[in-house]
């Protein structure tokens, strides 16, 4: 078997193709406008794609750096808005996509704006727009910004700096068209100093697909875990990116591509797919609007072959509901007398178990509203289990707490079911109970519905006669005296290890009163944790596999609080059958029985949940 | 407890809460241009909003019927794609936003065409490409693609439309300007016409739900099941309702709102979020920009309320692998003599199973491929289980067969689990196997490893000796022959029902040889189909319950194949016990012994299944 070959990425073999096919790709010019730009290898072609969960995918000149240019423009713009509030940003640079060129000297006529942060004139005032006054700290905070989306730090190139400032007259004189329709208070050399700063940071492509999976990932570095940008931006940068990204035709690039991208005349391209992944292009040659030509086209193959387009056919909202089960057809893991599983046998159906899976938002939200709804004739217990729900949002977190309070006002009771403590089963605040695990949360709605039914669930403290044990079921008074005899009675404090892992088995018990749990301790290195198999009250026996197989224990048996139990060692067993040969039969049978009632019980669960 | 109040859903609060809000919201002015759309009642106001799954939510006039006006205009738009291509469409309407006022007379000066189909011009233009030369056609077409949208019939108001005859001069106008440029070559009078018809279908804001609903469902009306445009031409539609929808602020609208969007002179607006449900508003009074001013504002609120945007915080990748298993972990419901369960036990982890949920694109594909790839230490199968997965692309399905090719070629035999019939599980070609369910997949890997380790699963044909038999482990010879002297042995054929559910049990069998299937009938409503709970073969005892309950028979059981079969009563087993007390002992042991172990084994199923 071998294991290298099949390991590699479907990714890496599609960008490799595109890589190889538009490597031919000669069309362009570089850009010359900054003397420095004209050095640039025409040759050069690297790409990159991030994933939201932090894998990165690099073909061809990936490593290779370059200056950021106007990729610059929507970074700064979120950090305008997280400076200064979307409302003061929004009064300065408008979000209108202009139809001229990214170098333009045009403003919107209506409000004197600029027409939107991608342009250069809407750029410098954004720059502006950053808080504080000391150039200095501005440009640190701009490199330090860039970094977080990057995933590590970043540099200016001083060449192509001192090449801008040098040349950077139109630029200028947008400063000061910007500081004369009163959209700009600030030192004019020191804005475009810093504009010309920003445009400056060295790059690669592999950093733009970080900074674009970044912002997919709604400004979260999916690499390093650093927070680049507030979530609530992100929304409005891309729409930017999405109507004015790509400078004068930006129409078309959405109605092709439909990724919210931007370009930078040094060759490189960004675009990002909410929610999945980021794209980073460099290749120097540009086309008459100024974007990289091979960019744009990787982009364009990208999206058609990947189907990427944002608009394009969506996630459904179909699945959120994995499947709805009633407490007939799933139990929990809690072991019963007889006579309470007869009990609980017609009540069952009371419970009404839904389990959600992926993303949780107002669409995926209504629809659960509705599964629960439809699904609520005899229903008094209504479980939702959310452990497999990835992220929400405030309208479904909304959404729910309304149906649950809706389901508490008609006499119901609501139970949430959430592993993680900051997932959306523990911020529900109208639910009755929470619990960590379904198995929990079922055994709880049992117990109520037992509680109900006036059937004693536990008796606590209370002797249990033997003859109430189901595997006691049959015998005599006589039988039951002699039995009793034989058995070692003692009061154990919760906590107690009355059966350890891998022991050898001797004994078989009876639970008087409390109440204890068979736990499977899970892996030490996992820092000793249990899972919980079964939970057990008093009237049960316990250890009774060992009369059929003298193993070892599989399990912990762990008293949940202070309990009486009687031991009854397989020695003493083999002595009675002397006197009394039926009850050793008896016991057998019975646990036969009992043995098949769990093995139904337990093959109707799996059917359930193999569902 | 009180169903009605429960079953009220949230949506319906929210839209009757804004709708009320809104209500006092008078400002704008009714649309006069047209004589008769002045005699709209500025008071009327209605809110829809309709899910990818077919129900409809409305407040207020919902109603109301109006004229659709531009509204028409992407709907035409995606007739002129389906019918003329893409390319041929692009030739002569732009899909730039033009910044301009809906009935500007501008065209783009580098191509001569129209900015794009959401103004008149290019609206107007769009029209004259729907390629049938006879008027009256082209009309009905209009009128039956609109009706498939809104899924029920329309109809053109006769009124406005002799309004917008006799005022449409500017329309008129447009239309002889795109000819003068070479964009139009039909009959002028005959393609004004068409463009005042469609813009005086009447909808109400329920129907304009549902034309978003049905473009949120990639072009399926999810009411009727309807198709009213390829879903490949969806994109291209939203696409330019994203750039160019709400006439002259585009950006605006994607900043703010975040959805595809169409307004109408006479007051209706239609949003839609792909994926997840379509927005009709309809309000009289409108802007400067010729939008509904509560139109708009009803979306805008919707939007941020709801976090609708179709740029906010995304879906994610996250939860497609909703479980990966090994072979150890789950197991299929065949039942195994010891030997083959040893023989199995440690070979079962070569058998790995990855359970998705959720819609497969490339981005979860993807994830599926790397999930996959770092779970093969050891495993010889990879089984995947599509059963919970919703709707799929072309990428996925080319990540996944890729996926199962290099899985293939690396020596490891891929299985596919999927319940549709079209679903993407039987669309892979790559794969070795698919079965309609996990078990039967399980079954067969097994199977597979327990062929490879040379135990024979089958002994087909051949006669299996007594003492093969688990249930009867630990008997001498003697006790043999004397259990096989009691017995009934006889050969039945494929399909013969050994065991009917509901008959009172008098006898145990032991499958000598064949194999047969314990079946549990379903609702006989549903078909008389039947759910397989396990299959045996040779050398295991069924029906042995009857040995400790003498209830009725709880599933079928069905020969498979040809079967040989030997039973024992009940009342032959306790004429033994006189003669070899041992016998009757010996098998409850072994009963309990097989039960106990079986039950472990369903336990151990559990816990993995609810993880």
């Amino acid at each position: 078997v071998n294991t290298t070959s099949v390991a590699a990425s479907p990714l890496i073999e599609i960008l490799e193709r595109v890589h190889r096919e538009f490597a031919s790709e000669t069309s362009g010019t570089v850009a010359t406008y900054i003397p420095e730009l004209g050095q640039a290898d025409p040759q050069t072609f690297g790409i990159a794609v991030a994933t939201v969960d932090g894998e990165v995918f690099a073909v061809g000149d990936a490593g290779h750096a370059f200056t950021i240019q106007s990729i610059s423009k929507p970074l700064v713009y979120g950090m305008a808005l997280e400076e200064r509030g979307k409302d003061a940003v929004l009064a300065r640079v408008g979000v209108e996509p202009s139809g001229n060129p990214f170098n333009s000297v045009s403003v919107d006529p209506r409000t004197s704006r600029p027409f939107n942060p991608m342009v250069n004139a809407g750029a410098i005032v954004t720059t502006a727009l950053l808080a504080n006054s000391d150039p200095n700290d501005r440009m640190e905070r701009i490199l330090d910004t860039f970094g977080r989306f990057a995933g590590r730090p970043v540099s200016m190139d001083e060449a192509v700096l001192a090449s801008e400032r040098s040349t950077g007259d139109r630029n200028r004189a947008l400063a000061w068209l910007m500081r004369s329709f009163g959209m700009l208070a600030n030192d004019v050399e020191e804005v475009v100093d810093d504009y010309f700063g920003q445009c400056s940071v060295l790059v690669t492509c592999r950093d733009l697909a970080l900074i674009g999976a970044t912002l997919a990932n709604d400004g979260l570095n999916p690499k390093t875990g650093q927070r680049a940008i507030d979530p609530h931006h992100v929304t409005n940068v891309l729409s930017v990116m999405s109507t004015c990204g790509m400078y004068d035709n930006a129409g078309e690039w959405l109605y092709n591509v439909g990724l919210p991208a931007k370009s930078g005349v040094a060759g490189g391209v960004l675009a990002v797919l909410p929610g999945q992944l980021g794209i980073g292009v460099f290749s120097p040659p540009l086309d008459e609007q100024g974007n990289s030509v091979r960019g744009v086209k990787v982009c364009e193959r990208l999206s058609h072959e990947l189907q990427l387009h944002l608009l394009g056919r969506s996630a459904g909202v179909e699945s959120v509901v994995r499947r709805s089960l009633r407490g007939d057809e799933i139990g929990s893991n809690r072991i019963r007398t007889v006579s309470q599983e007869d009990a609980l046998a017609g009540r069952r159906r009371a419970i009404g178990l839904h389990e959600l899976q992926g993303d949780l938002f107002f669409a995926t939200a209504e629809k659960v509203h509705r599964a629960v709804v439809a699904d609520l004739d005899g229903v008094d217990f209504v479980v939702i289990d959310f452990t497999h729900v990835g992220s929400y949002d405030e309208p479904a977190l909304a959404t729910l707490d309304g149906l649950a309070e809706r389901l508490t006002n008609s006499g119901r009771t609501v139970v949430a079911v959430c592993e993680d403590e900051g997932g959306i089963g523990s911020k529900l605040t109208q639910t009755a109970m929470s619990f960590c695990d379904e198995d929990a949360a079922l055994e709880w709605c049992e117990d109520q519905l037992l509680g109900a039914a006036a059937i004693v669930v536990e008796t606590r403290g209370a002797h249990a006669e033997l003859e109430r044990f189901d595997l006691l079921d049959g015998l005599g008074d006589a039988e039951l005296s002699a039995l009793e005899l034989e058995m070692d009675v003692r009061t154990v404090e919760a906590g107690t290890v009355v059966i350890r892992e891998g022991e050898e088995a001797h004994e078989l018990f009876f639970l008087l009163s409390g109440r204890i749990s068979v736990l499977l301790p899970l892996d030490p290195n996992v820092g000793g944790r249990s899972r919980r198999l079964a939970t057990l009250g008093s009237g049960i026996a316990f250890g009774e596999m060992a009369m059929l197989d003298e193993a070892t224990r599989s399990a912990d048996v762990v008293c949940d609080e202070r309990s009486v139990i009687a031991s009854l060692s397989l020695d003493a067993l083999k002595r009675l059958d002397v006197s009394y040969p039926a009850i050793g039969a008896r016991i057998r049978t019975n646990l036969s029985r009992l043995l098949a009632r769990r093995l139904r019980s337990a093959n109707a669960q799996i059917r359930a949940l193999a569902r």
